[in-house]
């Protein structure tokens, strides 16, 4: 599982950095890749990555600023004429199923593969044998969401050497074992899975935040995210602007990433007016309060690592 | 005057070309540019090069396949986040405002200038007294048009030896008589403005095409144009195949350049299928029935040289 950011910039795109984008990519976990925001040029991004839109299973859009989502229709035609046949699901905040209806309708574009739009409210929004999401409501001008992406925690393994304590010999009853709570030998014994079981893996947790205001309330909500991706519109000095402009600043960002005992804080969405040495500023900023924070620069990938 | 080619391949970007959008600078002329179609990412192209957003003051959509329009939102609220404030006319097929509406209605999009965006059919569209430009209808799977931009004729400059001759001396009165048909001197003799002038300079015609299949019919309206923008979507060999899809072989546009008696033929809209060599072939096919032929590429740069 591996973070790319496609485009980190925000509002308009400059030559650094493109409008919002990030992909998760799970190919190992469900061979499939979830995209998180698609500004404009996010399908040329991709030209230059190893990313394939048919494998796109899920599209999330945090808000309907154009920045996150004018990209949308030209992504979800192009991987149509590109021969995608599975389906996608496109979640994000009420107005986005006019916006791709119109958009799609008006362009005659007929998609080769079936396309659901949710419209979200908080919540959970999917979940499987493996993750679940949720949508957590965020402060910005227009309606705007963070995703919460949890791997369910998986089972330890099974461990041989307290099977052998108990007498119970290799074969088709360990699988038995490992997939029911208790399991009753022929001998009538009962087992019980977890006394024979490791310690179980710990599923993975990622927040994807859009564009929002400070919000400490959140604290709650984020504790214990493996990594969170927050946007830093501003430097820490422009509190106010970013007030103003329902964004966050870098210190914002990263005393919520504090607070909340993330284990690591990435931060995109980033004004054009910071370049080179700005952005290092930036960054030394950000660490001053937590310590383990990243600028994500478009192209920029990052393992999401199993904490053990 | 100047065309600028943004992009020059088809329905979806590549690496080598990104999807329809091309340039008319008449800074000389107007101080403004004008757009012709605006496919995803043409602001993207436009920030490499020294086109301003804001001195946009037209856009032309030939036809509303999302390759040729999917970057219109995003060029609209870029330019007006960038300061623009003049007004910008929106020209394309029925269907135009609802997609330019609901994109910018969701996205919660203000522009700080006016746009009128105009739904068009057949006919002339626009005329001041440098400018015409007119609609012609063309075959495609969509309602499709071209756009023929003429330049009006201009006076010819008044012959200072005929006037000479005429026993007229110089100052205001030679204003006078250039500005009207006659003019009465003070003797009581009558100037007749076309025996003192040199010849007219000629305006100059451009014709840009949306896609469309070949069509014959459009020989007399596209005669004696200097420069015929032509989309050249296949190779000569493969008519059935652009018959199928409503696109043209560069034969075909070729063909037409030449009953047409146009100056000069561009090509753009090539299938991503031709590259390096393969476009050599194309323009050596194109140049064996009409010699002035070009193959546009993305960021390829063309006068529009006054014929005199
Ligand atoms: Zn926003
Ligand atoms: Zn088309």
């Amino acid at each position: 599982m591996e973070l790319f950011f496609l485009g980190t910039g925000s509002g308009v795109p400059s030559k650094e950095r493109n409008v919002s984008s990030l992909v998760l990519r799970m190919l190992e976990e469900r061979g499939t890749t979830w995209v998180f925001d698609c500004g404009e040029a996010t399908q040329h991004q991709i030209l230059n990555t190893t990313i394939r839109p048919r494998r796109i299973e899920t599209i999330f859009i945090t808000h309907l600023h154009g920045d996150h989502l004018y990209g949308l229709p030209g992504l979800l035609s192009s991987r149509s004429f590109q021969g995608g046949e599975t389906p996608v699901t496109v979640y994000g905040p009420k107005g986005l199923k006019e916006y791709v209806d119109v958009s799609l309708k008006i362009s005659g574009t007929r998609l080769r593969y079936p396309l659901h739009i949710e419209e979200i409210t908080e919540g959970m929004l999917f979940e499987d044998e493996k993750f679940t999401v949720h949508a957590i409501k965020l402060k910005h001008g227009l309606e705007s969401y963070g995703y919460i992406i949890k791997e369910k925690d998986k089972l330890g393994e099974l461990l041989p050497h307290k099977l052998k304590e108990l007498g119970v010999s290799p074969g088709p009853i360990y699988q038995q074992i490992k997939e029911n709570e208790t399991t009753t030998l022929t001998d009538g014994r009962v087992v019980t899975r977890k006394e024979v079981l490791g310690p179980p893996k710990k599923g993975r947790k990622i927040a994807i935040l859009g564009d929002t205001r400070y919000i400490p309330e959140l604290i709650e909500q984020l504790h214990g995210i493996d990594i969170l991706v927050h946007e830093a519109t501003f430097a820490s000095d422009e509190e106010t602007m970013a007030y103003d402009y329902f964004h966050s600043t870098v210190k914002q960002a990263a005393t919520l990433a504090k607070e909340a005992e993330v284990g690591e804080l990435i931060l995109n969405h980033l004004s054009s007016r910071y370049h080179g040495p700005a952005i290092k500023q930036l960054e030394q900023e950000a660490r001053a309060i937590f310590k383990n924070t990243t600028i994500a620069s478009d192209f920029y990938q990052h393992k999401v690592k199993r904490v053990d």
